[in-house]
């Protein structure tokens, strides 16, 4: 017998993953500029630090490391995890706190705890596209919020509550990904009451927090509920390491988070206890605070880069100016058309994420979303000066 | 408003992982000697060799091992993973080869790939009680096959297919989890025609095959599939170290093999390329065959203990002569309630995991899973005495 489309689960058959997938495979053209990915600098990455760190550990705590771990975590790294995310004001203990694989992997299993297909979940449109095709696979359906410079408007997401009684709402609070756009204080503790007032579960994915080059810190929607609605989403991808895949989920209703451990014994019976000890020992060294110093010193000045480019970007041009993260978000003027303007981009050696496919219903044609990160000042100026005169052809086509 | 059990998705509500849990707890009481995991032993655990491997591996590759990796895998880790496969007569290439959180992931994502509320997988009856959780967070309908001393009955798998017409087929070949048996090489063939014949995906889990201390090995059911309805998972949770959880799937269909990464995708992104690139390289510097040899020459010695270790049992107790692996399974007298022999037997200082939580539909209670791995040949000793003089009482009722 054949293996046929059919014999996918429904939920798996539309889902291809394969817009930024071929773009990813662009970039490994000779010369091109990337403004595409979302990943740290590498100058951020510190692997002699990791390994006398690996070696230590190991030295320490010997076979354990090795043999087989609890699904909840690894206690020391439980401790110190929820030590450093309460420097942020996130309202949690080594017990309330779940060891997992990333941001995402956080959000993989709160989807699989509490989603049936069909129930509705609020969303940020645009938003993180990984989150939109996670939501996918477990067959959610998508409503799109309102939004402004400030982030989600309050007044219209307790509409959308009152008419669609959604199970869940996720949002990106602090330099969203992709717009860049930070949460007002005010409407952080807005949310927060709605989720108690109406029962909703909010997907609190904060993982951009401490990339702060300018402004005051917020405290976490989470800090303000009282009644364990809203899950605080951290990792340590963009602070330490992606490739160790290590995040940390906040979790302060008890039952919730037993059913994501639940989850997770499924998924991948725990975390490598290495990675968890390697990153233990890194917030223990008290390493963090001189780290993230140090990267956001160097991302300020590339993120500074890239806005003074858009001075090469034809009139008409919005675009954020996000006091941190990793994204700058640009609106060309009405009709241009962004995939046509990738096209072209990708031709002149640059590249960037065209903003449509952050949107859960598609469209919006004319935006992009650009990286700083992953480029030096001189590139990023090159990049926005090839891409400032691309947009322009286009333009005038 | 209070968050309450109707929140959680469906399948979710009644699983709650605890029966395991409890039983794991009990093993922290000084003195308690543990049949009861499924770990291997302390000695068989190199951390000097991983620690070592560690700094290797990334003054090799540097930051590119803390950078974001591709969802499919570690190239070298591909490669060499693929080879390793290769010697147990998998049928697979760098291409074909997905690096997931140990064997737990490969399932999970094969069952987030096809498995819709309600499709049916067949599975060995007892079999392991994760995947039977797995399976249940996806809503499937578990269809046990009869077994005997060869594995599944072929003929009784092909009526319940034409009966229930299964989606899956979950099968553990080699020194199965509980029981130890082995799935004889006749039915290994006759298995990939049933599933090429009917359209049946097998799921072929094989953990334990290099743990063999007698008889020859066998190739893997996967090795007689010609058109990719066998998925072969593998790990290295047995042979290296389950605290890394690095396990390895073979999907020999590329459309199946493109959904399970773009459930991976949204489940953690990739596996940590430290822990890929370690294993890599332990594979790559030919560690492996010394290790099993040395680590199945122990595990023989701990087996053959085990086994005369029944000596002191009731008669009419039967038991698995297992040919490796890490379990042997005990069935008592008809009448036998294990749940009473195992909470007297927890008194006496001694632990196992009753066998009725192997079976998806439970009962079985005279049936005990027994694991060797994690004790020396005195403790051994010790322990099946006292288990003996307990299963003796409790018979003498």
């Amino acid at each position: 017998m054949k293996f046929t489309e059919e014999m996918f689960a429904t939920h798996m058959r539309s889902i291809t993953g394969s817009a930024i997938r071929e773009i990813f495979k662009l970039l490994g053209r000779p010369g091109m500029i990337s403004f595409a990915g979302g990943n740290p600098s590498t100058s951020a990455l510190e692997p002699e630090v990791i390994s006398e760190i690996s070696a230590e550990v190991l030295a320490k705590y010997g076979a354990t490391l090795l043999q087989y771990g609890a699904t909840d975590g690894f206690g020391p790294f439980r401790e110190s995890a929820a030590e450093f995310l309460r420097t942020a004001q996130v309202n949690c203990t080594a017990e309330t706190l779940l060891p997992v694989q990333g941001g995402s992997q956080a959000f993989d299993l709160l989807l699989k705890a509490l989603i049936n297909p069909g129930d509705v979940i609020l969303c940020e449109s645009p938003t993180f596209l990984g989150a939109i095709q996670a939501m996918r696979e477990y067959n959610a359906k998508l409503v799109a919020m309102p939004t402004d410079d400030q982030g989600v408007i309050v007044e219209a997401a307790e509409e959308l509550i009152k008419r669609h009684h959604p199970k869940m709402m996720y949002v990106i609070p602090t330099f969203q990904n992709p717009t860049g756009i930070t949460l007002s204080l005010e409407r952080r503790k807005a949310l927060a009451a709605l989720a108690e007032k109406y029962g909703v579960v909010i997907a609190e994915d904060d993982p951009y927090r401490d990339l702060r080059y300018s402004g005051e810190a917020l405290p976490p929607i989470q800090s303000f509920d009282t009644e364990g609605w809203v899950v605080y989403m951290s990792s340590f991808s963009k602070y330490v390491a992606p490739g160790l895949r290590l995040g940390a989920a906040a979790v302060n209703n008890p039952t919730l988070l037993r059913k994501m451990v639940i989850g997770k014994q499924s998924a991948d019976v725990h975390s490598p206890l290495l990675v968890q000890a390697i990153v233990d020992a890194y917030l223990r060294k008290g390493l963090m605070p001189g780290h993230l110093k140090r990267i956001c010193g160097d991302y300020k000045l590339q993120l500074d880069a890239m806005l003074d480019g858009f001075k090469w970007f034809p009139e008409g041009t919005k675009h954020t100016v996000p006091e941190g993260g990793l994204f700058v978000w640009a609106e060309l003027p009405e009709g241009a058309d962004g995939m046509r303007v990738f096209n072209a981009a990708v031709e002149a050696g640059v590249a960037f994420v065209p903003g449509t496919h952050f949107y859960p219903d598609g469209g919006h044609l004319n935006t992009m979303r650009l990286n700083f990160s992953m480029s030096d000042i001189p590139t990023i100026q090159t990049g926005m000066e090839r891409l400032g005169g691309v947009i322009a052809k286009e333009l005038a086509r």
